[in-house]
């Protein structure tokens, strides 16, 4: 699978374990030798694997379920390194985030999180074919 | 210069620049031979040269003077590619902000920044020091 497309493949995950309340899937999407940092909306920067999944669960234990969907994802990929930037369109609103991947043991895990107040992105062609059907 | 202090400077450099108002050293700070983007706090991604330094043209001419400091900056070095999370202390409050560098032509550049709102930083031992002097 090229780079580009394995890495869309990693965010659509992390958002599906988000939708679905995985926490498994959570643990294994978020990288494990590399440290990681997570900036929620209004928090303070989480850094390191214990923050970050400890405010994870918390968030998927304690909020009413949600629809999330991501929304216009932007990839570009140096080397190891990916950065995508996309809209979270929730129940409540829409959000735009910065997620950061390393390429780890063959596979795309997230090391940074950063999401926040946005306006409703723009919709797609793709949006509009399905408007129109 | 170590590549972890590099970026720091880097990173300070962007500061400094807004605080001066300074659109010849923004330009330059901003990478030229890297894609680049930028998320200001509720807006919607800016994607591309054109449409990020535009944007900063107009914060910097219409916004009132303000003072910026960067504060608690945590900087990750990967390659050619680092990230450094960061609060931003405004006169208007407090922001936390993602700034991504690449490595180009042996200068660190910035090629991404988001920035959303943040609880006021913890004071850290640099700043206790100063507060007890």
């Amino acid at each position: 699978m090229p780079a580009h497309a394995a890495v869309l493949f990693a965010n659509d995950a992390f958002y599906l374990a988000f939708a679905n309340r995985d926490l498994d899937a959570m643990g294994d999407i978020w990288a494990r030798d590399t440290s990681i940092t997570c900036i929620h909306p209004g928090w303070e920067p989480l850094i390191g694997r214990d923050e970050v999944m400890e405010s994870i669960e918390a968030i998927l234990s304690n909020a009413p379920p949600t629809n999330i969907t991501c929304k216009n994802p932007t990839v570009r990929v140096f080397g190891d390194i990916a950065c995508v930037l996309c809209y979270e369109v929730l129940d409540q609103g829409t959000l735009v985030a910065t997620n950061i991947f390393v390429h780890e043991d063959g596979q795309w895990k997230i090391i940074h999180h950063q999401a926040g107040a946005a306006p409703p992105p723009e919709a797609t062609e793709d949006d509009l074919a399905a408007i129109m059907q």
